[in-house]
């Protein structure tokens, strides 16, 4: 999806956010955020919003020297979210609708996403979030598609969100069916790597992979090559959260797009409103 | 006041909505968006917001050939203020303290600053922040000072807002005293100019007189000689709103702000809650 106008003061006030979140010097803050402007004038050069984010995240790294800027916010959201697990496992097992409540507890997780929602409380969301059903839901294609499926591939997003995508993995588990789940190559803003996600205990159930990019997002030109043969070769590839909606709506390839609608250019995409959870089928990009 | 790097978002999403305001053209949007990101990475070279505000909507100008994009918003927001002044002129003529009420009701004319305030619905919220009191208010001080008072000058801010000043301009009349009414050389996003004063009737309360500066704010060094003669000359001064506070909170003079605190940053220079009113005096920059 290409990069809408709209994103440009929403990425400076992101840059500005992580920019203080890796370090309190306020003449290195202003450096970035110079470096930071003169990205955002080469929009044209980006064909989404995730690439101009990489190129803006790396900015604040170069400057700081912080490699991973929000590794403790998305320790604090592991955590939160590993507190929150047994609510989840029970809100999965009360349910008389197991697939469609497993994708919705995964989507709720979206709203871990503390790059946006900076001064969340979490647990209090979460249990009302739980409660919102999708705006719009797929499931009947998916259940079709997944009958068949032997390889299911999902693609995770933010960190606090993986341990909610251990419900829908237990859900997705059947016999003889291989499941995995990538996260980026590289810590970006607060989204899982494989550490967040051994963290989380996603390991357990399924296959983790890096996709081995470093945007918030799966910009294919930028993964490894295992990753793209993984992704081509998935029966079902289930993606999360708007950052890889951004990177894979126009894949090529039939995918679900399971997620928040955070914006409003996201919303207009999906056909939805702000704030609606989906899980949208997409046939070819 | 110096320029806050949480400034640069915001004035980022200031320019891209009165880069829609100015054309429906995108590819001209997006030039305009691609310049402005460049300004605004030479945030060093600005002393103040509002001197960069200044060049970055100059930006706008150039690239639609549109002299005042804000023309029609202005014409709204002024007609919208008239449609209101019988109820300004009865809230004022019911106090049992008239310098302070008028001055209130000037402060309040701060919320048709449709810059900031997109979607007001002006006629609700008015009248109900006309009932909110002031979070300060050095009356003592301004009571005093006027009492010799002989030549006053208030600095208007933004269109629609120049009719609420009628009210503290009718206040402020005395016998023998010079009253003047300050207002933007030139249309700058929706500060009031000559044209928009003479519409709102102030010139029937004041000496009507152009800062000739285009900035949204008083940059006293873009300032005409006549203009800054007149500043310097004041026993007082009665400054309205943001821009005006940022670019002057430095002169040197001694003088009163009269202003609603829209965000974090002036609230906490103002000393206090975001959306608070306030008079203050300053006795130098």
């Amino acid at each position: 999806m290409e990069l809408f106008l709209d994103c440009l003061p929403c990425m400076h006030r992101q840059v500005l956010e992580a920019a203080r979140i890796a370090t309190t010097d306020e003449a290195c803050q202003a450096r970035i955020l110079d470096r930071a402007a003169l990205t955002l004038a080469r929009r044209s050069e980006f064909a989404s919003a995730p690439a101009m984010a990489q190129a803006i995240h790396e900015i604040v790294r170069v400057e700081t020297g912080v490699a991973d800027p929000y590794a403790s916010i998305k320790r604090r959201d592991l955590d939160a979210a590993l507190t929150l697990e047994p609510l989840l496992r029970q809100f999965a097992a009360d349910s008389d609708d197991p697939l469609r409540t497993a994708l919705k507890v995964a989507a709720t997780g979206n709203v871990m996403d503390s790059a946006i929602y900076s001064d969340l409380d979490i647990a209090a969301c979460v249990t009302e979030e739980l409660r919102r059903p999708f705006a719009r839901c797929d499931l009947t294609e998916l259940s079709a598609d997944l009958a068949s499926a032997r390889r299911v591939l999902v693609l995770g997003d933010n960190a606090g969100e993986v341990v909610f995508d251990k419900i829908l993995l237990a859900a997705l588990a059947a016999d003889g069916r291989e499941l995995s789940y990538a996260v980026r190559g590289e810590p970006i803003i607060n989204d899982a790597t494989l550490d967040d996600a051994r963290y989380a205990g996603v390991d357990a159930y399924a296959s983790l992979v890096s996709s081995g990019s470093s945007a918030p997002g799966t910009i294919l030109e930028s993964c490894t090559e295992e990753f793209r043969e993984l992704f081509r070769a998935a029966d079902v590839v289930i993606s999360k959260g708007q950052g890889n909606f951004e990177s894979l709506s126009a894949s090529g390839r039939p995918m679900y797009f399971l997620l928040k609608a955070k914006c409003a250019l996201i919303a207009g995409r999906l056909g939805t409103a702000v704030g609606d959870y989906a899980l949208i089928r997409r046939d070819v990009g």
